[in-house]
């Protein structure tokens, strides 16, 4: 049997079977693989990463457009920084808005998306959908519209990414959100890499008056502990009762965010 | 570099690096590792499956140590059914209790714990400690005295702990709880598994009035989510402050079980 794996931490590795071989390529920026998984279904690697597997998929995406998205009163304009697969957007437009603008910066994980997970996909065909095809931190510093909520789905602040964890781009994503606008981003796992967490919250809190961590579990990322870091100038609580069906997210999840100790102590 | 993995579910495997081999062994019952690893420290495997690691074994044994003994007035008799890696009475004799009964079926457990792992066996030496080598049900069927909390740290319902889960075992623990008493069991990963949960939880319910499950990330399990599982004749709600450090464990955790919907729907 073929497997893939990633070690998420110096020698801690988890791997797949890789069942069926759907897609392997080269985009400018990264290498893309899609294996097919007897338990995961199929798995979309960038840079021999997880980003995401049919089976798990649902926790992290709509995790990252609710909490958010039911913590404002009426969210019409919504920005996603990354996420090209499609899955969060398919979660933010089971909310009533108007536009969803999601700029990507890397067109062949679109396409995979497109080809491949037909799960992830349907977003693409919704009329509210804009998709801009750039760098997230050039398309906020160039854009001069507001929006209500701003969602970063990228990958980790080790490459490229890290400008979207920095205090400059939350500085320009405050310019960008209206009054009571929120932003949201993945902050990466506090028990492998609390520093990454760290440096979203210490940035963020710079720059926003209210800031508020949360978490899931993920069972193909790091640790499989995740965190959620939310901003606002607002007060942070949840506005809204949800009218969708989900299979993660609910009221008490989003009213009790999932805190242990020793993620207490480091932002606190 | 050597590896030592677990394959989880079916073509989904977790590996850490052997970067020391510490200990290698066969019981009366099971194959006995120990290894050290860069990330995780030291990891006790029993037959290739992940029981502990230095690095995350606060989260288990806190969970199931605190969250029963805080939803009691006064624990004073504890009953231990497994655990012989000491991780569990560690965290139990931190509360005011006056006697510990680990009733463990392997003995090797034990010894391989007290050689070499420093921080799990300091347990052994606690005079409230009492260790019975012996076969958890053999036990409970012949014992007469009561207790005011029993907690199972078995392996998983594949194997010989199946026994652990039925209503035969459950309606015994029932005879040797007192009145306010409780009951609390690892019930797997309701992600991966959520059978085994199933299976403790509804024999636990033909047998107690009040069951409740709640859950943890343990990085090194299946999914990393796990369920565990409490019963009472009494309604189950926590009565107590801490007066001691957790790392894991801490009062909104306990007062708000997290319970995604996937997770609602199999115990509602």
């Amino acid at each position: 049997m073929k497997w893939i794996g990633e070690v998420q931490k110096e020698g801690v590795k988890l791997s797949i079977s890789v069942d069926r071989e759907i897609y392997r390529g080269r985009s400018k920026f990264q290498r893309i693989d899609v294996v097919e998984n007897r338990t995961m279904g199929r798995v979309l690697f960038l840079d021999k990463t997880f980003q995401l597997t049919e089976r798990d998929e649902f926790i992290y995406h709509e995790m990252l457009a609710h909490v958010p998205l039911f913590s404002i009163e009426n969210p019409e304009n919504v920005l996603i920084i990354g996420g090209g697969d499609g899955g969060l957007a398919r979660e933010c437009l089971k909310h009533n808005i108007k536009r969803l603008d999601l700029v990507e910066i890397d067109e062949k994980v679109i396409e995979v998306s497109k080809k491949y997970f037909p799960t992830l996909n349907v977003s693409f065909n919704d009329k509210r959908m804009n998709v801009i095809v750039d760098d997230g931190y050039e398309y906020i510093k160039r854009v001069d519209k507001k929006y209500d909520a701003i969602l970063v789905d990228s990958t980790d602040p080790v490459g490229p990414a890290r400008v979207l964890f920095s205090e400059e781009f939350y500085s320009l994503v405050l310019k960008r959100l209206n009054e009571n606008g929120i932003f949201a981003t993945q902050s990466g796992s506090p028990f492998f890499y609390p520093e990454h967490l760290k440096m979203a919250y210490d940035n963020l809190k710079k720059i926003f008056r209210y800031v508020k961590v949360y978490t899931a579990f993920i069972p193909t990322y790091p640790s499989s502990f995740w965190s959620f870091t939310l901003a606002s100038m607002n007060e942070i609580v949840r506005r809204r009762e949800r009218n969708f069906e989900t299979m993660y997210y609910n009221e008490d999840i989003h009213d009790h965010p999932y805190i242990p100790n020793f993620l207490k102590k480091l932002v606190q």
